[in-house]
């Protein structure tokens, strides 16, 4: 754990490393509190792919973060019998995660006092790539089958709930839960399924894999608005990054949480299947009622703009909604859900393609791709952020006929790490001797 | 099957294409017979992204073409009854596989003749990114279950052989065989799905999905020797695709093929996981003695760098082999293969977690990555190819006890198509009446 920023490069990777790179990690490390944050609307790819993003900030990277390309989530059951195991992995991945942040191997090459290869090693030679490592804890974490394994049941968060069953729920055991969650992103896929993988190493014999789903963003996402496996723009209406007064008030947790979770925020994960087979033997017009946006533009219904404001109150001549009612954006729009505003940051996955049952008629069994979003969302309290929304959503949404929530997962990701800490320190420290 | 080269872009499309697009789209469709080839050693990112792989050519794109970051590959089987749904099925890709490779719509969005959708637009708006779309047929296109369905049995070849079982493979039906192959290959992984995704849909009552296989190369990885998810540097002695002698002696059909066959080639593809989590309990010395190259700089044993030549006669101060029997590198060079040589184009995959047992002490079963390598090579015989050089590897291969072959396929791929026709025309014109 005393990892300092001043420390130099280790030679192994340095050998590798452009002076571009060099100055660029120069930039980043000096940088602390005025993050080197590429924007999303004119991201270079060269400048990116050699970025750094902090480790160590006042809330957890890899939330407001612009998108990267690519994302590998794990979520961990933990079963480690005493405390201080946990603790001793958590330390040992926060150094890691701060090390493989800066584009470093986990475990310095020359220094080979392990037994084992310090660093699996493919990502040897390639950029930093804006990589970000974000850490959650999950129910499991403070109580299991009604144990409370590591004196910390009393300081579970009233936000962090048991996840209501939604509407069409078809959640797998082994896409949901977990004790622990990481997500890595970055604009490279080997940088994010790397970092995921030196963790899981680093979890042996305390922790391990019990889900993980990789994502994708198209290339050239950082010029416009990604589109979807539904083949829509994905994220038009997303005001919630750019805002310090709206991420105050619906991402960030404040005075209400415990001290270890202020600054941190409410992950919900959701793998959220589509069947594409079906969607794409529906017309545009339909494909544009169900999700309220024209496919080509990205506009509102009625509107010509991707970024023009959508108007749910319009009618067409017949007096019906331009926007219809069940259609998507509608239901899930702040306006009418009380206000309620979640930080929406999806990939898309790509899971090959396996034997699917249709629930809704034409009913079909057959082989379907398994793809469709790995949707995660960040907000202050899950039950006035997610929960509200989705529980109306989940019920009336058009385009839930062409969509299966397989996984989810709650994760409470604590505030940023300052040197010296390991992630969740405070949790930790508060409960000792109880 | 009337699109020219010489056609506009639809409207919907040309919105999106920016000028710089626009002049490449320009430059590669008058470019015939000289395709604007980027060079795997400096590939510029914004270029490749916006360049155009020409779909008409002698020889079909995305054998030689340097390898794209991401691939889609799909197996199907065909189930259509006549001969003449075969045909129309080919004569559709052919003509959506051209359009697509030039960065535009499956159908134009205008004519909105159809009932469905044109196209399911997640690439509206992405530049083209060197698509390649590459077809093949399997054995059972020519006898399935005995059955001779399209009267192609006579004129299956010789070359197209059942593969033999392998050591140690395990071999599941998911993803194994097909009738017909496509693979996909761009330079965003969205082109690349994308194109699969629309050819499936075109198959639509003649053909069905068998199993699909996503992978990716690491970003970055033009300007270097990509490194596959052990670590290591992967196809650093790989000299086939810059050689038009050896091409021509090692991957192209000759004089010796049917004539549809000539300037095509044989594609096998295997898909191999990788035991990661035992591998990276290892020592570095160990790996690098297993691979037969060190991990670092990618040079073979005894080597200073990744270039140098291997020199399988050196032996260590004990009389050994400085480059062990049984590594990688040794069993797989053409000079140990009484000459034998393959195009080898591989990926990595990475398609989530799975509870896998562990067939080598220590025996193991429990939740490990389902990753590793989409192994892709071209020749002009199997026989003489992959299954020469890997009937040794398989038995004697160090590397073996982490890798575990769980898909198999084998596609004879004609040659390239020219304007006017559709894929693998002359297979079907030749038996005309049989």
């Amino acid at each position: 754990m005393s990892q300092s920023n001043e420390e130099k490069l280790p030679l192994s990777r340095r050998r590798f490393l452009s002076s571009g790179i060099m100055a660029a990690a120069a930039t980043g490390l000096s940088a602390h509190g005025a993050p080197p944050i590429v924007g999303a609307a004119n991201r270079d790819e060269t400048v990116s792919r050699n970025a750094i993003e902090p480790f160590y900030d006042e809330h957890q990277a890899g939330i407001l973060t612009p998108a990267q390309q690519n994302s590998y989530f794990a979520a961990f059951d933990v079963f480690a019998e005493k405390r201080e195991d946990v603790v001793q992995m958590l330390k040992a991945w926060t150094a890691a995660a701060a090390r493989m942040s800066r584009g470093q191997a986990v475990e310095p090459f020359e220094n080979d006092v392990t037994v084992y290869t310090p660093d699996s090693g493919e990502t040897l030679g390639l950029p930093p790539a804006r990589l970000t490592i974000t850490f959650g804890f999950g129910p499991g974490l403070f109580v299991k089958d009604g144990q409370d394994r590591y004196g910390l049941a009393a300081r579970r968060p009233a936000a962090l709930i048991d996840l209501p069953r939604f509407a069409g729920d078809e959640l797998v055991e082994a896409h949901t839960g977990g004790d622990l969650s990481v997500q890595a992103c970055a604009d490279n896929p080997q940088v994010a399924f790397h970092a995921v993988r030196q963790l899981g190493r680093l979890a042996y014999g305390t922790a391990k894999i019990r889900w993980v789903q990789s994502g994708f963003l198209p290339n050239d996402s950082g010029k416009q608005t990604p589109r979807n496996l539904m083949g829509f723009k994905d994220g038009t209406n997303n005001p919630l990054a750019n805002d310090p007064k709206l991420t105050n008030e619906f991402v960030w947790v404040g005075d209400e949480g415990p001290d270890w979770m202020r600054g941190g925020s409410y992950m919900v994960a959701r793998r959220v299947r589509m069947a594409l087979e079906r969607w794409d033997r529906m017309t545009t017009t339909f494909q544009e009622q169900t999700v309220g946006r024209h496919k080509d533009s990205g506009a509102p219904l009625g509107k010509k703009h991707e970024f023009d404001k959508a108007d749910y109150a319009a009618t067409d001549d017949g007096g019906n909604p331009t926007i219809p009612e069940n259609s998507h954006i509608r239901l899930g729009a702040a306006v009418n859900n009380e206000g309620a505003q979640i930080l929406r940051r999806p990939y898309s996955y790509n899971e090959g393609a396996n034997v699917a049952a249709q629930r809704w008629p034409p009913s079909r069994n057959e082989m379907e791709f398994d793809a469709g979003l790995f949707f995660v969302c960040y907000q202050r309290d899950p039950r006035t952020g997610f929960v509200k929304i989705f529980e109306q959503m989940s019920k009336s949404d058009m385009m839930h006929q062409f969509l299966t929530h397989t996984g989810s997962g709650l994760f409470a990701c604590p505030g940023g790490v300052r040197e010296g800490e390991f992630i969740g320190q405070r949790l930790f420290e508060k409960t000792k001797g109880v």
